[in-house]
């Protein structure tokens, strides 16, 4: 018998990271979680365990680290590619590079009105996301949000949909709307401003979360998707993920009682899964 | 032999509450996950499998949608008083109920600087709980916050402490503490208002850990406690747990880079784990 | 105002160990998690910042990787308990010290039949646990169970039970029964053999899970715990605690479809959860 | 501007189903997680809330433990395929259909050295997996194993790599190799015992683990994964991937204590990450 390696790639994944930028007035921090794995002339390794070529993944977690320094307020995006072009740089066998940093939104805690310089809180739950991947000949710049959990108690319906012999929805004009909103973006400009690109994306979604009227989830995706590209226009291209994180009327009648919409049972499992990718035309 | 049953206790955990209130101009949520326990004379069930004494786990959850309707706008605190006393005077073979109330916080969504009446989303990550214990003769009431995750980035110290032979910290004069706040508390005092006093001790505990000059987190601890008993006239007891989530110092000398307090790597494992209780005199 | 410290400890929490011990014809591995927990004259650090009395937990985890050393095959109770002493004889401001010690559990793997001597896979989801309190006066050894997952499509009813005008469930007379199941044990005596007395444990309460004919969860979990006190004679008293992993039996009957018991809906919350403690007598 | 809704998809996640074969001697269970997601012509749903082609994720909940029914011993792969089938014969606006199913191994309990009828233990950590891919005209279906952890304390090193300035790691002559086996597998032919191929998968990773002698983990990965080629005629086609849960060697010599290779701390995080791809030529 004989086997083919087909595909092969490894590296160091959650290492962590976190970055205080120290301004006379202000710190800033960054805390990220960083992934990184690489693509090369590595058979050897894998097949007869000849290890001249690997690279370890110790060495690359302390390269994280070294070069990170001196750069603390540096965004993900930026990180992401000084990383890729390092790698690429240093280590001829490297063909190709993955970064993946991602990081919860810590906000100043406000004190008096004011933000404090150097405290900070736990902004909402959503994860700010970055990938990078490069070769020697290009490099490709993704930014995302993930988790952005949002809920409305009007304006949505679902009508008129498809029936089968195991059909057993009923129609309903005014449901409770759960999601976590989970985006991924890419650019058709090289110089970005990552940073206002993303609060003006997440503004976006959580903006026409709110005043859109959704016939489905998968409506209400497709209007947040396009909301990011006409609020984004270095936005090339985005992907977006949203559970329908079902929220079940719950029948009182047998108690005598009427639920005018006002009790629900949230549900974690199963749930509906709705994905779609958008292109700027 | 022969075996003797000294505590038992049973009742239904994880039921998951949605409820909405509809007023005229705005909507509110409250989304909350109750756990019910119940002790009482259900000796027979254990021993010899007689049911006659067991309500159902099942009719507990049903209690629970059936009591909260009509009360959408009702807090964790005054929905446990009530679910209490349902159970007491509703089976006298119930001598003692536990009802233990948590959520997250949910805020509306923002849009062109309002409010938004009915589009939400989840705010910090810290979740908001609650807990009442009665018997036939008194209700115990609690209230309290978790995972409040905060960071300070000056102001902590850690030095002047106790070695013995397996010791290797060194005096730590400027370090980054990263924790996350956890509290309960009760009140002395039967007419509170819940939901101010929840975001008096949340904020008082949010300013305390900004201002604080910490020798520890045993001091930084005590002082955040000491801060909820301040600010909160109704409280009468708190009881108080903080991990403390280690950003260890990367030392990248042997790279020939000087870490002036920029790269820390954050920790999940081991922790510090520092806890106390304390009461108003 | 005036605020009373009442209660207070601080240690260090999930310490990772994984101990190797080289016998000459086989290797064993311990794989811990390890809690600290210290009471003790700690007032001053609390209320003023003086860490004269502290003991860095940082000083705790080193110190439970230097007293494994040379000890690779003692099991979690004896560790636990040199700790405690530890502690103890070499920090008089140390009043109580509590150890809890899990992990899971490691079985050689089987290659032509035989147990390898050096290669290990993770055997059942259960984790074995010990905890292990102490003071200058006395020593509390605790063992137990957690997680130990078990299902029966027979021998299981649930019937006569309470009802209440919020009932809705019906007689159930051949149920799935499903749970895990989490114990924890102490002894009368002070000589005892922790690993035969957990295997003791852990085969009665599979057996007696498996043979009893089960009228409710109650019963059920009543008759667990008898099990583990008559199969392990040093055993003085035993916490018992079980979720009811409720399978929800599927009614096809409006697709035409008779389902005679055979498909369930396994649901992850809400579940009852039922908690007793026996001792001997 | 224009945009493009270059794909999309939909469906529902996290379907828990529990199956019950009744034979007249024992029973066997099946306890599953389904997720399944389609993509048709649902353009008119996405871009204007025409809802007319969409089949809700509530239907295609049912139809799983409708067409579950009444083949409760059918395995995953085959219930996959019979699912795919019917979602493209009742929906013509459906042109693929994705259906991926997990789930532990559950074991009869052993009583009295023989495997009890009708109750069951969880077995080892390890779940397994099953993908079924289909549209009108082909149908791909993959199998496969997660989670399945393995460590060796023996036979295992890994030196000679390449270096740069960051490298800090020394070469390891002796170490500890603990990781997580995920694999999945597809086939070059159409009847396949699917059953019997994961269990010889499963036995030839285990055992291949075990035996091989390991220069890194990248070879170890690729040894693994011809392992099961070997071992399974019927594959054509394996992934893999492997985490080093890096064991770090406890330095006690400060504390005057040589460790022999006998104490290790465990590490979650960061972790080395190996995946590879191998088809049989």
């Amino acid at each position: 018998m004989s086997v083919e390696l087909v595909d092969s790639h490894y590296g160091k994944s959650r290492i962590r990271l976190l970055k205080v930028a120290r301004f006379p007035d202000h710190h800033m921090i960054h805390d990220w979680t960083v992934d990184l794995s690489m693509r090369g002339d590595f058979d050897a390794a894998f097949v007869t365990g000849d290890n001249r070529h690997i690279l370890p993944t110790d060495t690359m977690k302390n390269t994280v680290y070294a070069l990170a320094h001196g750069h603390a307020d540096e965004g993900m995006e930026t990180f992401g590619r000084r990383l890729v072009h390092h790698f690429l740089d240093q280590h001829r066998q490297i063909s190709q590079v993955q970064v993946a940093i991602t990081g919860p939104v810590w906000e100043p805690i406000v004190t008096e009105g004011a933000a404090h310089p150097h405290a900070f809180c736990r902004g909402s739950g959503a994860t700010r996301v970055a990938e990078v991947s490069g070769t020697p000949d290009s490099v490709t710049i993704t930014s995302g949000i993930e988790g952005l959990a949002v809920t409305k108690t009007a304006g949505s319906s679902f009508e008129g949909f498809a029936k089968d012999r195991f059909s057993t929805l009923t129609d309903e004009m005014d449901r409770v709307l759960a999601t976590e909103i989970h985006a991924r973006w890419t650019f058709h400009e090289a110089r970005v401003d990552y940073d206002a690109c993303w609060e003006a994306a997440r503004d976006a979604l959580l903006e026409r979360f709110a005043n859109h009227k959704s016939a489905s989830l998968q409506q209400t995706l497709h209007s947040l998707a396009s909301a990011v590209l006409e609020a984004c226009a270095p936005v090339a291209d985005i992907r977006i993920s949203m559970p329908n994180r079902h929220c079940v009327f719950v029948d009182l009648a047998s108690f005598g009682i009427d639920n005018d919409n006002e009790i629900f049972m949230p549900t974690e499992a199963p749930y509906g899964l709705i994905e779609a990718r958008l292109t700027r035309t």
